[in-house]
């Protein structure tokens, strides 16, 4: 039984979903786990992961534009509005998506599924860098 | 410390919560993890995981009909569409809620709270077969 | 490697909050695991886990009363509402949010970002005492 651990840094150009798949299956890769599991974590309460389809493009761009209808900026019960109109929502999207998930890892890889992608979702307007935690946790070879 | 790790296949009747707890169950006493945890994971993008209440039936039922009224078909808006009208609804109802969920086991079970079940929950309309992955680690006995 | 599990019961005072930071870190410490990571387990339908900012506490209100308009109590398609009015309410905004979280763990202690707190959010009008459960797994000193 082994632990390995790396902190990615991604770098975000505003809204939207950045995919990091094949950044973790490199610290997966390395950490020479044969069988256990990679918890990633994101450091972050305005940004947030979603496990989603990678293949149409399309398909993340619908369901960004969703939750931002579902939670649009400038609603007049906000009080947390020091740092923006984009602020509260940031931090409402990240509440209903995900801060840490936990994949499978069998013969050394990732278990995901033929159209899963890992992909950092930022809800800030502006580009950031962000800090992403991988722990692979398992049975070495 | 071992990992002992186990592929379910769950045949899911279109749109609607099945539970799995059972089945996890069966997986942890097979590990023989005395203390740890179990990590469940969803290989698609168009189900998910939700643990949830599995005494009164009614309780999901009310939960699928309120995301079923929150995310609904035709949206005008929706541009990933080749699949059909529950494609894109699909994708956000998993995006809600969980594609994986770590359950701490203790004395070999898991420490599932009395009202709490786990469950695959399908969001398209067709019957399909689904792939959960269960990785049990901890100490063994 | 080792692994160390403990018990928080949480007395929460009714719909909203309730910080378990402290709490969780200061199970880490008594693991004296070195590197790896922390799983956090909610053991209720009625309550969840969310990681939110810590810092002003009106991002917290704001985020309580936002998902408190999205899903409000009374609603008529409801039929579980046996416990009351704010009872299928407390399980729809507990699957949207979170029942586990995997945090990872890095000189002994958890990785959690400047702004990142753990919460117990009570879905619930009554005061509850919520049981989570904490488990830490990994490489020791």
């Amino acid at each position: 039984m082994a632990v390995h651990q790396a902190v990615l840094r991604v770098r975000t150009r505003g809204q939207g979903t950045s995919e990091i798949t094949d950044d973790v299956a490199k610290i997966v890769a390395a950490a020479r786990v044969r069988v256990g599991h990679v918890s990633v974590f994101c450091r972050h309460t305005s940004c947030s992961l979603v496990i989603m389809e990678n293949a149409d493009p399309t398909a993340r761009r619908d369901l960004e534009a969703w939750l931002n209808r579902l939670v649009p900026e400038n609603d007049p019960h906000f009080r947390h509005t020091l740092e923006g109109p984009d602020d509260m929502p940031s931090h409402i999207k990240m509440a209903l998506t995900r801060t840490s998930e936990t994949v499978p890892i069998a013969a050394g890889r990732m278990l995901l599924g033929t159209w899963q992608g890992i992909f950092v979702w930022e809800h800030r307007r502006a580009a950031h860098e962000r800090e992403i935690v991988v722990t692979v946790m398992g049975e070495t070879e």
